[in-house]
């Protein structure tokens, strides 16, 4: 384990083991923050990405009061860290409304919906106020009311305006479509798209009677290149703070932004066969896979030196539960042996963490992740 | 959640929750345990799918003593549950050398090796005996030595026989190759090419003067299917206990055989757009896909009762972190609602249920696994 400044470092690596480099995600939150700051927007990081108690105090060392997560689970074991202004950036789920009460009484809480009966359902599990986010879809087809069914937008604003607890704070949206880029133009223009589109959604509403209604918008590659947020209002990047190969390659920052890597114990190395297999597979990678642009498929890139700015010596080709197989050429195969390590820089880092129980530093210490089970 | 008796049973789901249907998994075992008792071969089913004390003992009543698992972590807590033959069926990991000393003082632990240096680093590092097992590629290209270079399996044959620790136990492989066919004949095919490729090895060995040497082999598709085994002695299926869709698509069994499923609220229901949105995606049911014979990309099956031997009526087309998106015809999706549930049937049984901290069955009771950090 070599830091970039040459210095090596000595962690006793047995098992696959997801290491983070303090210093590159500090830079990527310093990066993010200033960013939010330039365009004006409020800053809500999506906690999904890190789930750790000890990495989102650095985001208060930002200044950062609000923050987003994508299950009651996470809502509760933040607020019992002390957060107290927390959207759960996923659909309310209706079988964990009893979870919901205690937690809008004791934080100010922002809730999903996307239909009247939702909306109606939630008003009446309530015991005290929340607010309610009207979720959007711009076009990505997953949840969310269709930006342009009007209709639908007017009801669900009239409901939530006449409910017991809910707060209209406006329209939230998630733009998936930055992710199928991989140009910076092309995130731009896809950026471009879907805010138009939310900013219609919010004019509408706005001139319907709803004066407050706000616009939260949310994906890391918008948040890191676009360079036009005007008439959003919040912003609620999550995978900035490690990055990863897949938001290198879409252009959103370069391999050396990434700020986490499974460190992964050589168990076999076989150059003729162009392979060599590492202790480390879809059980501390995850599945997820990527195509690059030469239509290779990889479930992370991979280097004996982590962090490191040389070039890229391999990647993961293939993972079982336990093994991955990684790829390159033939001097660097051979010069690997059992008993070696590997830093597998993740495909997607939010994937590849939720993996693991916690994060070694590069000075070795521990940060856990909450304890979801 | 509806028996395939017809009988209801009220499990109060809240969350992604992992669900076992106990008398199917035991079907699923009793067939296994007639065949490998028909074919005269020594069952060491790989407990790695299942991770769970009490699965385990179910395969007690069948009278097996031998297990495989694929990490030192595995072979330790199975010891600490009183299993004491335990073939470690991953490439030794030399970072775990002084975990493995201590395990191989406690049980009959078996240990694959593929190279000399190896082989020479396990026998100083351990301080009692141990089984090896040359980890031989029959064409697959993962890990092992290659089946036909005759010099690689003398040298680790000679290598084994003269040390002061290792035991040889023959040959081991896994033929990953039958996953990737997609009919009972080409399962058979791959699986008769793969056997006479390792007998070969075999008998190069036992002809050299390790009268000793066995063959143990591996997967499940050849496990359920084949139906020549001469020359084996050992296999060491896994998924078969609860099988997949995957291995459904191979021909391995029906979707009515797979003994699990994930129970997922509903979160979104959006008929127009061809869609549901539940909670549960790649944290849950993992981001492993597989292209089904319509070459469209799944997640795994969806269905509103499960278990049940109706026809799956939708399957899950993508995942993010905690979303699972749900396609299927217009009347299934409009006849879910926010609150409801859905249930997936896994692509990949094995990483489906290492997301998972338990099993809870379909009368309620929870089956712990493993706690592996």
């Amino acid at each position: 384990l070599i830091r970039e400044d040459g210095s090596e470092l000595a962690l006793d690596i047995k098992r696959p083991t997801l290491l983070i480099d303090r210093e590159r995600a500090l830079r990527n939150l310093e990066r993010m923050a200033a960013r939010v700051a330039r365009f004006g927007l409020r800053f809500r990081p999506h906690f999904k990405t890190h789930q750790s108690p000890a990495i989102g105090n650095w985001f208060r060392d930002f200044g950062v009061r609000r923050i987003a997560v994508s299950s009651v689970t996470m809502a509760r074991l933040f607020a019992s860290e002390g957060w107290d202004d927390i959207t759960i950036a996923f659909p309310v789920n209706l079988r964990e409304i009893d979870e919901l009460r205690p937690l809008a009484e004791k934080v100010r809480l922002g809730l999903l919906v996307d239909s009247v009966e939702v909306a109606d359902a939630v008003d009446r599990g309530l015991s005290s106020a929340a607010d309610a986010w009207i979720k959007v879809d711009a076009g990505y087809g997953r949840a969310g009311a269709d930006w342009n069914d009007e209709r639908a937008l007017l009801d669900l604003a009239g409901r939530i305006g006449s409910s017991r607890r809910l707060r209209l704070s406006g329209i939230l949206s998630h733009n998936g479509l930055t992710y199928l880029e991989r140009s910076v133009e092309g995130v731009k223009r896809a950026h471009a798209d879907a805010l138009s589109k939310l900013l219609s959604a919010k004019r509408l509403l706005r001139e319907a009677g709803f004066p407050q209604c706000d616009l939260s918008i949310g994906d890391t590659p918008s948040a890191s290149i676009a360079e036009e947020f005007g008439g959003a209002d919040e912003i609620r990047p999550g995978n900035f703070i490690f990055y990863d190969v897949m938001q290198a390659e879409i252009g959103s920052c370069t391999v050396e932004d990434v700020a986490v890597a499974v460190a992964c114990p050589v168990v076999g190395v076989y150059p003729r066969r162009g392979s060599a297999v590492v202790y480390g597979g879809a059980a501390h990678l995850s599945a997820q896979s990527m195509t690059g642009s030469e239509g290779i498929r990889s479930y992370g890139e991979a280097r004996t030196q982590w962090p490191g700015w040389g070039r890229t010596e391999g990647f993961v080709s293939a993972v079982s539960q336990e093994h991955g197989v990684v790829r390159g050429e033939y001097a660097w195969l051979e010069s690997l042996s059992p008993g070696g390590t590997v830093f597998v820089v993740p495909v997607h880092s939010c994937l590849t963490c939720d993996l693991h129980g916690s994060y070694t530093t590069l000075e070795g210490d521990t940060l856990q992740r909450l304890r979801i089970d």
